[in-house]
């Protein structure tokens, strides 16, 4: 029995009792110690507690009962340091679960330990995380390890967060599914906070199916959305030319060949807006953190946003504000003809030097105006790298995306692993 | 010049400089210090500081620019201990601001400091804080000190919280206007969580005016709805009838003469929810806090409620889920039909010994639901204490909420004042 699989595979070997937990978390923190070295996603593993865990959950108690998962060092989790990326030595144990993991440790889930993320889940660039496709490649930022873990298939999820692009251009990194939200679905108690009217609680784990169990249990109204039988899609194609190169634009044009597409063109404010989603960011990002880091920051891209932000006043805000009402509007009327608007989540990952920042166009109309996305793994490049196929929802209808999620994930299965795996 | 005006008054007062900003933090710590005693609404004030805020604000630089305002102890306010209705001697202070103290402050707000809550934001009785318009009456629960310090004209605004009750009964108790925007919408970064599917901040200031001033800063879209000629309001008079004394249902009779009031029954859904709500609230609470509450709780209520929700399993919380989605679906349908649903937030407030939590079931539809909802004060028993209307809104639709509460407002203009003030 193969202790790689995905929850839903893992579920069922747990509940036919082919599977114990207790030999689900020895093999997942045996393959950590074996492959790890060589990865770099883990920065603390509590095995003790892992194990304790497993052999007390009753696995017909939850619906993740049994299934182990990491959280992204920006995270909380009761008894396990929080270093948000830093090399600090010395941080204390958090007293309390964060919201997102409490409620999947009340349904079952075991958590293993935190993964690597850059500085503050800023944009600096994660020192060690590789891509379990190609190490020469950057798994990503900010969750780079979230995305890896899951990749490498260490774990079947993993919580991740996402103010810019940090779950979703990750998750297409990496060949799994990343999912976001409707904005303040899942409370960020417990989350380092950067830019309050951005920051998300990001799911990561390997398939759309998944995605819905796990967003389930948060909000059961996404298990009663059949997959439908055919879903409209604009395709934002000129959009997405623009910042992925053509082996990517080849394997979407190749997944989405034969389901109902319309290419269409996203609104100018949309399209325009990456200023005023900056301003809005580094604002918020200053007004909360700088205080307390002061010149301690120690990343330059973190240190250059926190003083871009301190130069902004109020009424620059107000106005970036407002150009965001103004553009959700517009993307809201498009949304209305369609079920999901869609485009690559990135192009190739570029070289370890970077989090892949520059394909940041791509992730900020979902995440800049508190909508719904996911990413859909359908496919790998000539050069064997995964590529990913986001979706984006309606505000507010995450039942609607997932549903459409799984949808393109059995019209365009994607079985392809990592060597490493 | 008063200094005792609402935020609409002396933004004028500051902006014509018939004020400085320096006089309005002197003139409201003097009127702390003065009649606090008696009131004990604040439990830490910062006078330094916020002079020296004064000393530095420029008055045209932000729609709050000079505005001194209370926060509830369980927010952080960088600089300030939380102690969260402690009698902690030794808490530290908070290294940064609450995102809703963050905004405002970034606004050109001025916090003067911190202001009494219930232990942790939950039940039991306050020890302390007394109800300006009658010493013998409860303020309410659990943001007693924010509400108090609004209704003595201490300080023109205040943050509270409400995960069941905490903001719309207490506003209605002192005569004040408390707001609660639609789940998500300010987000609760810094403030002390317990259930974070219902946990929100509370707005309480003096008129619906002030608090579409107030969300403007975190929701620029609110800014622009205009105050209706006319609305239409469903009355929740059964409802309402079941747990209010015959002097506020009279006054609410009074107020709502004259408008487009349709008399209406609220889905069973709704009102039989309440053991529904308990659990969903309980189970977060339980697993969120007990960890690092321990059998510390000290609270009766509170740690009578830790031990319910840390019974509730998995399968009954989803079970709450559920049903909270049904509700939703029902009530959203009978909002579809009006602008906002109407009744009264509260009776009469009861003796000290209690923060009135048994009219609980007239805060929890909203609460319970995500939706946002507004006290806005139309008259007074003839006991001579102040009744609240409450105005429950669409999902997301914040802004034509806080457009139908300045139509009440218009329609009746509530001009009372407590003896002390």
């Amino acid at each position: 029995m193969s202790t790689r699989g995905t929850i839903g595979e893992l579920r069922e070997a747990l509940l036919a009792r082919r599977l114990s937990p207790l030999e689900l978390v020895r093999s997942t923190l045996e393959r950590i110690e074996r492959e790890d070295p060589a990865l770099r996603a883990w920065v603390h593993v509590d095995g003790k507690a892992a194990l304790a865990a497993a052999e007390a959950v009753d696995v017909t108690r939850g619906p993740l009962a049994g299934i182990p998962f990491a959280v992204k060092d920006v995270i909380d989790v009761r008894g396990m340091p929080t270093r948000h990326g830093l090399r600090t030595e010395h941080a204390r144990p958090a007293v309390a679960d964060a919201w997102c993991v409490a409620a999947v440790r009340a349904a079952g889930a075991i958590p293993i330990g935190k993964v690597a993320t850059t500085p503050y889940a800023f944009r600096d660039p994660p020192a060690a995380t590789r891509n379990p496709w190609n190490p020469a490649r950057t798994p990503g930022g900010s969750s780079a390890g979230s995305a890896a873990s899951v990749g490498a298939r260490h774990v079947p999820f993993s919580f991740g967060t996402q103010t810019g692009g940090s779950t979703l251009r990750p998750a297409a990194y990496n060949g799994v599914v990343g999912l976001i939200t409707t904005l303040g679905k899942i409370a960020t108690v417990g989350v380092q906070p950067l830019a309050p009217t951005l920051d998300r609680v990001g799911i990561l784990c390997r398939t759309a199916a998944d995605a819905t169990l796990l967003m389930g249990v948060y909000d059961p109204e996404v298990l009663r959305a059949p997959t439908p039988k055919r879903i409209r899609i604009g395709f934002a194609r000129s959009f997405q030319n623009s910042v992925v190169d053509a082996a990517v634009a080849r394997v979407i044009d190749h997944a989405l060949a034969g389901m109902s597409v319309e290419d269409i063109a996203l609104p100018a404010l949309v399209i325009e807006g990456a200023v005023h989603w900056e301003d809005i960011m580094c604002y918020e990002v200053a007004r909360l953190l700088r205080p307390s880091l002061g010149e301690e920051a120690g990343s330059v891209i973190l240190a250059a946003s926190l003083k871009r932000g301190a130069a902004i006043g109020y009424a620059a805000y107000a106005d970036a504000l407002a150009y965001r009402e103004r553009a959700r509007a517009e993307l809201g009327e498009l949304l209305s003809k369609f079920d999901v608007i869609a485009h690559a989540a990135a192009g190739s990952p570029p070289d370890r030097s970077t989090t892949g920042h520059v394909q940041l166009p791509l992730s900020w109309p979902s995440t800049a105006l508190g909508l719904p996305a996911i990413t859909v793994p359908v496919g790998l490049t000539p050069e064997g790298l995964p590529v990913g196929l986001q979706l984006m929802g309606r505000h507010g209808e995450d039942a609607q995306l997932l549903a459409a999620a799984r949808f393109v994930e059995e019209a365009v299965p994607f079985s392809a692993a990592p060597r490493a795996a």
